[in-house]
């Protein structure tokens, strides 16, 4: 096990009914602003519980966040917030939104001259406003941990970063507030929370047995639920179960000690960036190749995840790894979600220029072994095509 | 699932080498309490990595504090911290040292006229001091949560209190230290964190199958490293798992939305007021009586248990009951634990009479069904004889 520190500060408020809690989690006599995203809130009745927890708050709105939260869009809430001196960020959305805000709330602080620079990794963020969340999309994560990914329209451009200052205050999980989510953000965001464990579980072994099997936990939950939480009508525990697991997924705790992977993190990013594919989406089709492509240097750890997620045994190891990948796409197409470029109407060849070029641009070279790099990724692309 | 929240603010620093970071996670300029036991501290080399580390502070000491640590013992360290202005304190040991340290952060700062109403439930916790650790024995799982439990001398009794505000401020845990533990503390720690689990897993299912996993993680992972953590000379990783497995044994996360047990431990603690047996040998006594005692209102997770975790399968019914209970006793005699009361030269008939007397005194009714009384605790201790 290689050394490590964990620190997760983010208070978790879970259950159903819970958004009442707002009363008492947010500050009094501050000015508080209220972020969300296309409009859904309004539709399911969670801006009216929240509205009705923070009654006689002094209360300020920002609206029309985007999937894919883009740097355009929200530097008009940084704006808002500096006009108005708001002293307290309240995402309540999915990870779109509060990503978006966290984005804002290092944004209205930053001391350079182009806030730009905390995505693109030119500057380094410094004070930043106060976070918290109504989290209603069980996917990124981001309710229990200080990430975000944001995007640039004018530059196609969708980049990652993190601070722990940046983990939400609090993040509020009522899972009734999935009730009304479309199919396909459910099953983006099973795809999502899997790979989330993925990148974190499937690399080389460094002797991490209870990591490995934190991970595992995950994964088998998903899978065993996923037909409960994709169900119609709605399932409260299935969608209490699927919430707890994306937050899980991606809250630092899988990862203590172990060596990550995320190549297929950016890779994906890069496919929304340009042709606009669902972040889940993009997932479902670079991981299964990404599988296939690295089954050599991931052999242990894949041989693991056949047997102990797949219950594998007893095959030759070539078709053990052939497997785990096989049935890892085969989960994916299960639950509805396209494994292949063509199935977005994405030019495999054409994706994989321009991606390898972005990659050959910033000099990049991913994953554990660090080889992740413009070649591979034509490869990995031209794989799923 | 149930509702639930989840607040655990406390940092771990976890590897090797990891104690020099107290330099800079210990506030400056702040008169400071270190507080150890029975000088172990002094022969592992631990103290002076302490001391060096924060050379130039303003360090007090209290050693002496006792396996079991007394309200005897701990009220002379609240005169110290009262008398010399104390403001942190850092206790630099096991689960007894940090369990009396906790004690002692809300003893200074309690306002009613005997601290002892904390761990009697008589007064509440007010004000508490900032506590931090370096753990040294993986065990009790203190060292991430706001948890502890202390004993009486004059009146024969052990008794647990909690608070938030009671979790360390950071925890130390550098897997090195537990190099030079005899081999009875490591074996007690294994069940120590193995019961926590129990404790939290082995009630009747509330549908959450990943706080179920999670808690297989952890068991199974004692299980398999049991012979590696006990070997000599000692492995690093090893250790290192052993000591993560007890942390998320007991930080919280096993147990949100679920309906805990919590009748074990109670009991064990009777055995080692009344008769000094350590904490870890008392669970290795009570935990599997307690399973056949309650087989029938356990039967579904304790089906779920035997499948999962001594991978048993197609047994008819009792018979799978049966040897769930009987291999966790065998795996508590296989690490070198006695399961039986005999074995500690406690009089089982005298033990129950004795315990079933204070059960019924206060009135308790543990366990997930309220049903663990004072004839229950006869029943399991005579059959534990």
């Amino acid at each position: 096990m290689q050394n490590f520190s964990y620190f997760n500060p983010t208070r978790i408020v879970f259950g159903k009914g819970s958004i009442s809690h707002l009363f008492k989690l947010v500050p009094v006599n501050q000015k508080i602003l209220m972020t969300y995203g296309g409009g859904s809130i309004f539709k399911n009745g969670v801006y009216d519980q929240v509205k009705q927890a923070l009654a006689g708050r002094e209360l300020y709105e920002f609206g029309g966040i985007e999937a894919n939260p883009t740097y355009e869009t929200l530097m008009k809430a940084v704006t808002l917030v500096k006009q108005e001196g708001i002293q307290f960020l309240l995402a309540v959305g999915g990870g779109s939104v509060l990503d978006g805000t966290k984005f804002v709330a290092a944004a209205a602080l930053y001391e350079g001259e182009d806030p730009w620079d905390i995505p693109s990794h030119r500057g380094k963020i410094g004070k930043v406003l106060p976070v918290a969340s109504v989290m209603t999309l069980p996917a990124t994560g981001s309710e229990m941990n200080g990430n975000a990914v944001i995007s640039r329209k004018s530059t196609q451009e969708k980049l990652g970063f993190g601070d722990v200052r940046l983990n939400p205050v609090f993040s509020i999980l009522d899972p009734e507030t999935t009730f009304s989510l479309p199919v396909n953000q459910l099953r983006n965001g099973i795809v999502d929370a899997f790979v989330h464990v993925m990148e974190q579980y499937l690399t080389y072994p460094v002797n991490t047995p209870l990591q490995d099997r934190q991970a595992e936990a995950v994964l088998l939950t998903l899978i065993e639920e996923a037909d409960a939480i994709l169900s119609d009508p709605p399932q409260y525990d299935a969608r209490a179960n699927f919430m707890w697991c994306a937050t899980q997924a991606l809250n630092g705790l899988l990862s203590r000690g172990t060596v990550g992977d995320w190549a297929t993190h950016p890779i994906g990013h890069e496919l929304t960036a340009f042709y606009g594919m669902a972040h889940g989406e993009t997932l479902a089709v670079v991981y299964p190749s990404m599988m296939r492509f690295k089954k050599d240097a991931k052999k242990v750890k894949m041989l693991q995840y056949a047997e102990r997620v797949f219950g594998l045994r007893g095959l030759p190891e070539e078709e053990m790894l052939q497997q785990a990948a096989d049935q890892t796409e085969a989960f994916f197409r299960r639950i509805g979600i396209g494994t292949r470029l063509k199935e977005y109407n994405v030019n495999a060849a054409e994706a994989a220029e321009k991606i390898s070029a972005r990659f050959a641009e910033r000099g990049w070279k991913l994953g554990e072994h660090e080889d992740i790099d413009a070649e591979a990724v034509r490869q990995i692309l031209l794989n799923a095509a």
